[in-house]
């Protein structure tokens, strides 16, 4: 590898959205440090996936950050309730669902930019979708411009160097165009988790919002989902 | 305690700044949550500084959260080389120093920020100063509005409810005027710890940049500082 390869540092969950978002920067020419963080979310399990897709992408190297849970707690992914069963496609995103985990972009993005400056780094990629989306508030395109200019104020690289790029390129596509360019990429998406309740063995609950939305975007892209053993629907 | 008191998050290093911040909240009318930060600072010394000045101030609770420390290289604090003694006051400031930690102030805030969220609180309070400081980016009034602004676009509290809001209210002071500020309200700045490069037993080493700093606000504000044992000069 050229030493003028740049490095972006990637937030990779194990999910979809990520994986995805890994595959596009690496096909922009970046070199990828994949970061992970272990949070206490009950789906702890999409860290298993994370490190399976990082391995597959021939990353330069996974970091896995465990994180103090107690400033990520208040919602239903960290411990506190149930995960929430939405009645249909259309109920989703129309408002904040109890799946919000307090602060969590800010602080991974914070944590990607304190590693980026770190190791040499101007780019960070998140795979923050604002179309087909549970309805954060961390996942919309204000903010990610927000963060931006926070870091570029924030850092001795944003100050005196070249500046903090923050890509997310997924911020407009919908769900069905993600996995389309995925695919497109090469992603292999059986190595991803998108449910928020999995059983042990890591089988999605197919019922929870994340699941019906990655369900909706495999029967929009007219394409099947790996965890669904080749049929179109599960 | 009536039910309606506020609570704040305050960030407190142990260092006289956050001292006095701690008592401006007080001051104001918060119920207090200090927050300090293991974060394999080499002055680590200021950690037991903090809890002592939390029971000073008799804060509702003080969390220290261990942060993995990969996100924080690249400074003379975190281990990256030596701490810089400088010749002299006047050439303090004017550059980004080797003390400065990549993304310190980002990654606290987002911290405190979640804990905030998910504990009821809408206000932060840290105590960044922008007159005798040491040249950090993150420490600057724009760094404060801006992460004012992310915080508002990134939690349900800025999005659905009354707002977020971080409170520096030493950014404009001179280091005497924060000294005079805390010596009215209480403060004993005996607990506290400045000091880059303390001694195992917590002496200061008196020639880094923040002893220097100190040192002078004291003699400014022409008191004694606890630390030398009631000289106003040590």
């Amino acid at each position: 590898m050229p030493a003028s390869t740049p490095l972006a540092i990637v937030l990779v969950s194990g999910g979809l959205d990520s994986a995805t978002v890994l595959s596009m920067a690496q096909a922009e020419g970046f070199a990828c440090i994949g970061l992970s963080f272990d949070y206490g979310q009950r789906h702890r399990w999409e860290l298993s996936c994370a490190a399976r897709v990082c391995a597959a992408a021939g990353v330069r190297e996974h970091r896995v950050i465990v994180l103090d849970p107690s400033p990520l707690q208040g919602s239903a992914l960290t411990g506190g309730g149930e995960v929430p069963k939405p009645d249909d496609l259309a109920s989703i995103g129309q408002e904040i669902p109890d799946t919000y985990v307090p602060a969590r972009n800010t602080i991974f993005l914070s944590m990607a930019l304190g590693l980026a400056e770190g190791c040499g780094s101007s780019d960070l990629f998140i795979g923050a979708n604002a179309v087909d989306y549970s309805g954060y508030p961390d996942c919309r395109p204000e903010f990610i411009a927000a963060f931006e200019a926070l870091a570029n104020l924030a850092t001795r690289a944003g100050v005196e160097g070249d500046g903090i790029r923050v890509h997310a390129p997924l911020l407009k596509l919908t769900k069905a165009e993600i996995i389309r360019e995925g695919t497109r990429l090469g992603v292999d998406y059986g190595l991803t988790s998108s449910c928020y309740d999995p059983a042990g063995d890591g089988s999605p609950c197919r019922v929870c919002e994340s699941c019906v939305l990655r369900a909706a975007g495999f029967t929009s892209a007219g394409l099947s989902d790996p965890l669904c053993g080749g049929a179109v629907q599960c």
